[in-house]
C-alpha cells in the first residue's frame, strides 16, 4: 500500500496516501480494536459529526476567526459527509479511550482532507487548513463530541419509533380482528375470569404505545448541549458570541430544537440524558419481552400447551422432531431485549465512572445506545412482519376454555356470596362438574338469573347491581 | 399466647386472640419469611392501603352496594389507620407470593376488625362485617394492592424531594463561597484549563436539580391508577358507574392528581411506570455515587493526593493509623447509590417475569421501591449535613495547582498555534518549567499580552478575538 | 438516658451509660443510618469478628506483645459473644463509610468492655485495657474486618447448604414418586417427545446437587486469609511471626482450613473470592428460579393451563375468585431469585470500585453476601416444606397429553425418514388426526411395528437399530 | 444472481446457486438480523461444530446406522471445515431464534453440500446425502448445539489464557524494576503507610494469575456435554450405544477431555456451566478495571496529580490542549471491562429464561461468552502491549510523598501508644510540621531510635519487638 506521512505531537507515522482520515485516525487505529465495530456502523453518528463541525466552521467565520475561504470549503465537505459520501472513511472502533477524542479527529482529519480538495490541495497539507486549528476551531472534543452524540441518538431513533408505532398498528388490528373472541384470562398462570383475545391484544398496543410519549421525553433532554464549552464548559478558546451562533446554526442544519444547556460545566460531564434514554430504551424493551412472552405461552402446544393462537411458521423448529415449529421470531426479540437491558448495565457503569469535569467513558455509551436502537428497530420490524401480522386466532380452544372454566364463579360472588362461591369452587375442581350444574343442584340461583350472570359477554364489563 | 380461630378456604387456624388482623394473615405469616421487612416498615403504605380502602367503601355506599353502617365504620377505621393507629399490625413480609394478596388482605383484616369494634362487635366476627364481602367489596387485589403502590412510592418520594433539595441548597452555598478560588479543572484525570471550586459545586447542584423535574415527571405518571378494573381490567364484580366514583375519591382524599389509566386491562399488568420510577433513581444514584466520588478525589491526601477541600472529619478513620480521617460519608452514599442502581435490576426482573393478565412479581418491585426511596431520603440528609456542610477549601493548594499547570498553555492556541504550543507543552514537561518562562524565551509573544491571557479569570469564559 | 463519656481522636461523646460499646460505635451510629439492618442480624458475623480478636489476643500473648492478664481476659470476653452473649451490642448499619472501621471498632469496644469487667474494672475505664491498644493489638480494620467477612459468609454457608441439600431430597423423592408417569417433554414451549415427571424432577434434583460442589469451591477460597497484612499488607506494626501464629490459631478455633493468602498486599484490595461466592449464589438463584418458572407452569390451570401437577395450597389465592388457589411458594422463591441476582450486581459495583490499596466499599459486599445467603436459606427451606412436598401429579393429564401429541413422530424418523414424517406431522396437525391413523392410513408401517416403537417406554432411551 | 430451489417443511425457497448452505440457513437468513454479527465471526465455533458433526458420523458409522461412504464423505467434509475453508458461509445471526436450529442446519447443510461434492453430487441434490437424515443423524439441535458452544468456548479461552498470561508476565516484571521505589500506601484515597512501587504492581500480577486457575475450572466444567440426549435428553432416536462412542471420539478429536453429563435431561436445559465461565469473565473483567483504575490515578498530573509513575503517550490527548497526554489505553480496558459485566447479565437473563426442557435463549449466550471473550483478550494485549510495557516510575515523586507523609505515625504507635500518635498526627496536619520534628520536639522518642522504625525499609513488614 502507498503511504504519505504525518507528523503529530508524539512524532511522525505512515497513513495510506488514498485514506481521506489522517495520523490521530491511524493512531486509534492502531490503538483500539476492540469490538470491530467502526464509527461508520451507525450513519447517524457521521451525519451528527458533520453537522456539528459545519456548525462551528459557520459560526467562527461570523465572528471573523475563521477565514471565509476555509469555512466554506469546511462546511461543503460536511455537506457532502452528510449527504453519504465517504462514510467509509470513519473507521474507528466506538470503544475507544480519550473520551472521543480519536472519533473527533477521525472527523476533523477527513473534513479537512475532502476541504482541503475543494480548495485545489492535497490530503494531508495542513498547512492551508489544519484539522485542528480550523476545523477544530473553538471546539474541544469534549463539547463537540458529546453534541455529535445528542443528535445522533435522536436521529436514530427516528426509525426505532417508525417501527414501533407499525407494530402498534399492527397489534391494534389485531385486536380489532380478535374483538369477539372469548377467551379466559389468567392470572398467576392460574384461570381468573373470561375477556376478549382482542382485549389482549389492544394491551399489548396500548402498553406500547406510552413509550413513544417516553422517548419524545428522553429525546427532548437530548437537545440540551454543551457546544461552546469547549474543555471543561468554561469555554475557554471561543470568541465571544461563537456558543450562541453554533447552537443556532445547528438546530437550523439538524431540523432539530437544539439549545444551549444552562450550565456548560455541569453539561460537560454529565451523562444524564444518556442514562434517561437509555433507560427508556430498557423500559421498552422489558414490555417487548413481556409481550413476547405471552405470545409463546398463548401459542404453545399444538397439543398439550395453551393453544389458544397460532404464530406463523417461519422455518422449520427442530433438526430431529418432524413438524414442529417454534415460536423463533418472539425468541429472538426476546433476546434483544436482555441485550438492550445488559447494554443499559453498560451505560450505567460507564455513567457512574465519570470523574470530575469529563466522563472518559463516553463512547462505551454511545457504542451501547445506538447498538440498542438499532436492534431494537430490527426486532420490531422482524416482530411485525415475520409474526403478529400472521397469527391466527384458534377460537374453538378459547371458548372451550372459558366453558370448562371454574373462574366464572367470581361473577356469582355478589349474588351468592364469597363462602358460598369458595365452597362451590372446590367442588368443581374435586369432582369436574361445571359451576352451572353446582350452583342449580344447589339451587342456589334459578337458570334464567344464572344464563344472564355467566354470559361470558356479561363478564366483560362492570355489571353489579345494587342489591 | 391466647389464640382465636378463624376459617377460610383452607380450612381453620388459629390467630392471636388479639391480633387485629386474621386468619389470611396468619397464613402469610407462616408462609413468607424472606427478608424479615413487614409492611410496617413503610408507613406510607400503609396510609395509601387505607386511602385505597376508604375510597372504594365511599363509592360502595353510594351505589347502594355496601350498608351505610358498614361503609361508615369502614372509612372511620381507614382513618384511624391514615392517622397511624394499628401499623404494627401490618406484619406480612414484604416478599410474597400472591402478587400482593397476602398485603391486601392483611389491610382488609385489619380494617375489618377495627370497624367490627367501632360497631360493638368482637374481633373475628365476620358475619357482621366481612373483610372479603364488605372491605374488599367491588375490589380485587389485582386493583386494589398497585393503586395503593402507586400512592406510596408518591407519599415516599416527597420526604426524598425534600432532602435533596436541602443538599442542593448546601451544594448552591459551597458554589458561592468558594466562587473566587481559582482551580485546575481536570479530564481524565489529567490537567486541563482552569476554573473555580464555586464552579465545580455549583455545577453539582445543578446536576442534581435536574432530577427533581425527573422526579416529578414519574411521580406523574403513577398518577395513573387501575382502581375499578377488579382482577383483570374488565371491572367483573363492580357495579357501574363505581370506577369514577372511587377513583376520584381517592384523588379527594390523597391530595394526589389521582385518575384512571385509559385502558384498565393494560393497567392491570403494566409496570411500566415503577421501571420508569426506579429508573430515575437509578438516574440520581449514579449522579449521587459521581458526586461522592469526586468529593473523595479532591480531599484525597492530606499530603500525597489532591487536597483541594478538606471533608469534615467525622470519626476517626483508622483503628491502627493515628489522625486518618477518611471520606466515610461520601463512602456510605457510594455504597447507597450501587445498592440503588442493584435494586434497580431486581426491578427489571421483576417487571419483564409478568405473564399474560397479571405480573406476580410486584410484590418485589414494591419491596425494592420503596427501600431505595428510603434509602436514599437518609444518604442525601447525611450528605448534607455530616459532609458538604463543613467541606472547607484548601485555597492555596487550588491556586500552586493553577500556577504551576501546563494545560494554561491551551489559552495560547488560538494566539501561537495548536503546533507551537505542543512542542511548548512538551518542553515544560521535560524541563520543569513553566510555559510562561518558555514562551518568554522563543519570543512568541510579550509579557503584557501574555498576563493578559494566562490571567487565571481569563481564561475562565469565552476571550478569543477575531484576529 | 443515663451517659458515660468516652475520648477519641475527634474530642468528646456521650455514649449510654450501660452500653457495652463505646465512642468510636456511638460516632458511626450517629453517622450511619441506611439500611436500618444492624451487625447483629448476621450472628455468624458476630461469631466470625470475635474469633479473629481471640486469635489476635493469643498470638499477641505468644509473641510478648500482649500482657498474659488482658490477653486472657479479651480471649474469654470473645469467648463470650461466640457463645451468643452481647449480640445486641453490635449496632453499627451493615452500611457503613469508612471501610469496616466502624464494625471492627464495635467490636473491639464490645470485648474490651467487657474484658474489663472480667479484670474487675468499669465500662470506659480504658487505661487498663483499650480497645485500640489492646483488643484492636498488631490489626488493622485492614486485615481483621475482611478476615471476619470471610469466615462469616462460611458460617452462613452451613444452614444454607443444610436447607439445599433437604430440598434436593425431597425433589428426588417425588423423582422416585413419579417415575412411572409418562408425559410430554416440551422445548420452546412446544410439544417435544415423550419423558416421565420423575425424570424431570430428578433432573431439578441433579441441576441444584451441581451447586454444592460450587459452594465448596467458592468457601475454599474463602479460606485464604489477609490476617496479619494490617493495613496495606505489609505487616507493618506487628511483632515477627504474628501472621503465622494468629492464623493458625484462628484455624483452630474456627475449626476451618484458614491460611494465609500468598501476598498480603494484593489480599488486602482483593474482592475476588467475595465476587465469586455472590457469583455462586447468583447461579444458584438462577437455577431455583427456572425450577420455580417450571412448577408455575406445569401446575397453571387448573382447567386451561398444563394442569400435569398440582402443588399443595398454602393460602387463599384470590381477594376476588373464590377457590382460586395461586403458586405463591414459588412465586416469593423466584422473587428472592430476582433479588439475588439484584445483590450480585451490588457487589459487582463494590468490587470494581476499589481504590489503590483498598476497598473502601467492602461494607456492603458484606451485606449483600449475608443477606443473599439468609434470603436463599428460608427460600429453600420454604419451598421444600411448603410447596415440594406436597406436589401431586396428575397423571390422567400426562397421559392424555402424551396419546394426543404429534411429537411422537420424531420416533418413527429413522423409520420413514424426515421428509415421510414431516408430512404426516402436518396432515395430524390440520386434520385432528392421530400419528398413528395416518401411518397406517399410509401403509408406511405395520400395526405390530407401529405399536412398539410408539409405546412410551420405548420412547424414553435410545432405541434406533441399524437398518 | 444465479438461484436453485430447495425444499423443507414450509415449501420452496431460492437459495444463491453456488451457495454452500441451504433452504434452512436461508430462511434464518431472511428471519434474523440482529446483531450484524455472523457466526463465521467466531472461527472457534465452527470448528467446534464441525467436530461434533465428524464425531457423530464417524459413532453412526461404527454402529450401522450410517452408510460407510456417506460417513467418510462427511468426516471428510468436517475436516476441510476444521481446518479453515467455507467459514464464510456460516452467515447467520448469533442471536437468534429456534434455540439454536439454524446455527445447527446451516452446520449440516455446508457439510452436507460440501460432503456432496466429493461424492461427485451436485449442491442440493440431498437425495444422495440429507442435511437432516445424515448429516444431523442420531441428533437434535438440542444436543449438538451445546456441544458444540462447549467446545468453542474452550477453544476461544486459550488466546485468552495467553494474552493473560503475558499480561501478567510484563506486571511481574515491572514488579521487578519497581522493587526498590518506595512510596506511600492509600486506603480509601487516604495516605496510608510505605509499600513500594514493586509491591503494587506485583499485587496487580498475583490478583490476575489467580484467575487463571478459576478459567481452568470453569473449561473443566464445560467439558461435560450432553450429546447423544439429542431432543429432551432421552436419547430418542440414537442406537444403542451411540452417546459413548460419538463422546470418546469427540475428546479425541478435539483433545479435550470431554465426557458424558451424568443425567441428559438435566443436562438438556442446564445453563449452569455458561453461568459460570460468564462470571469468572466478569471477575476478571473487574479486576481488570480496578487495576486500570488505579494505573488513571496513579498517573494523574502531570502537575496537579498524583503522578507517581508515567503511562507512554500513545496518541494525543486532546483536539483542543496542546501537549495533553491522556490515559487512553486503560480507559478503553476499563470500557472492554464495562461491556464484560453488562454481558454477563445477558446471559444471567437467558439462562434464568429457560423453560421446561430446553433453554430457547442459549444463541443469546453464546453471543455474549464469545464476545466478551475475544474483547477481553484484545484488551489484555493491547494493555500489555501499548500501556505496561512503556510505565516508568516518577520517583523522585514517590520518594517525596513518603518524605512529606504523616502516615508514617502509624510505626511509632507501638513505641508512643495509639493516643499519644493521634494527638501528633493531628499537629503535624495543622503546622505543616513532619512527624520526625514534633516526636523530637516533645522528647517522645530519640533520634536513633527514630530513624531505624522511620526508615522507609523498616516500615515494609513486620517489625515490632516485645516490649
Amino acid at each position: 500500500m502507498m503511504m504519505r506521512v504525518e507528523h503529530d505531537l508524539l512524532g511522525d507515522l505512515e497513513v495510506p496516501r488514498d485514506a481521506w482520515y489522517g495520523i490521530q485516525t491511524q493512531r486509534a487505529l492502531n490503538n483500539f480494536s476492540i469490538t470491530g465495530v467502526p464509527i461508520s456502523h451507525f450513519p447517524a453518528f457521521i451525519r451528527a459529526l458533520a453537522m456539528v463541525k459545519s456548525s462551528a466552521a459557520w459560526a467562527n467565520r461570523e465572528l471573523g476567526v475563521l477565514e471565509g475561504r476555509k469555512a466554506d470549503a469546511i462546511m461543503a465537505a460536511c455537506e457532502d459527509i452528510i449527504q453519504g459520501q465517504l462514510h467509509d472513511q470513519f473507521v474507528v472502533d466506538l470503544i475507544q479511550g480519550g473520551a472521543g477524542t480519536s472519533t473527533n479527529m477521525n472527523a476533523n482529519e477527513v473534513i479537512a482532507n475532502l476541504a482541503l480538495e475543494k480548495l485545489g490541495h492535497a490530503k494531508g497539507e495542513y498547512q492551508h487548513l489544519h484539522p485542528n486549528d480550523d476545523v477544530n476551531r473553538s471546539q474541544s472534543t469534549n463539547d463537540a463530541y458529546p453534541t455529535a452524540v445528542n443528535l445522533a441518538v435522536q436521529f436514530a431513533a427516528e426509525p426505532l419509533e417508525q417501527s414501533i408505532l407499525s407494530l402498534i398498528a399492527s397489534l391494534e388490528r389485531k385486536g380489532v380482528a380478535f374483538a369477539d373472541i372469548v377467551k379466559m384470562g389468567r392470572t398467576q398462570m392460574q384461570d381468573a375470569v373470561p375477556m376478549t383475545l382482542g382485549q389482549e391484544f389492544e394491551a399489548f398496543a396500548v402498553n406500547l404505545r406510552e413509550d413513544i410519549d417516553r422517548l419524545h421525553e428522553a429525546s427532548r433532554l437530548l437537545c440540551e448541549v454543551n457546544l461552546g464549552g469547549t474543555a471543561i464548559g468554561t469555554g475557554i478558546n471561543t470568541p465571544a458570541g461563537y456558543q450562541a451562533l453554533a447552537v443556532s446554526r445547528l438546530a437550523e442544519i439538524s431540523g432539530k430544537p437544539i439549545v444551549s444547556a444552562s450550565n456548560l460545566v455541569e453539561a460537560s460531564s454529565d451523562m444524564g440524558a444518556f442514562v434517561m434514554f437509555s433507560g427508556i430504551l430498557k423500559r421498552f424493551a422489558i414490555k417487548l419481552g413481556k409481550m413476547c412472552n405471552d405470545l409463546r405461552l398463548l401459542s404453545s402446544g399444538p397439543r398439550t400447551g395453551l393453544a389458544e393462537i397460532h404464530l406463523p411458521p417461519m422455518q422449520p423448529g427442530s433438526s430431529i422432531m418432524p413438524g414442529k415449529v417454534n415460536p423463533v421470531i418472539p425468541e429472538a426479540v426476546n433476546q434483544t431485549a436482555y441485550q438492550v437491558i445488559a447494554s443499559d448495565l453498560a451505560v450505567t457503569l460507564a455513567a457512574e465512572a465519570g470523574q470530575l469535569q469529563l466522563n472518559a467513558m463516553e463512547p462505551l455509551i454511545v457504542y451501547n445506545l445506538l447498538n440498542s436502537i438499532k436492534m431494537l428497530t430490527s426486532a420490531c420490524r422482524m416482530l411485525e412482519e415475520r409474526c403478529i401480522e400472521g397469527i391466527e386466532a384458534n377460537r374453538e380452544q378459547c371458548e372451550r376454555h372459558v366453558d370448562n372454566s371454574i373462574g366464572i364463579i367470581t361473577a356469582l360472588v355478589p349474588h351468592i356470596g364469597y363462602a358460598n362461591s369458595t365452597r362451590i369452587a372446590s367442588r368443581a375442581l374435586q369432582s369436574g362438574s361445571t359451576v352451572r350444574e353446582l350452583v342449580l343442584a344447589e339451587n342456589l340461583m334459578d337458570e334464567e338469573q344464572l344464563d344472564a350472570i355467566l354470559s361470558p359477554r356479561a363478564m366483560l364489563s362492570p355489571a353489579v347491581l345494587a342489591s
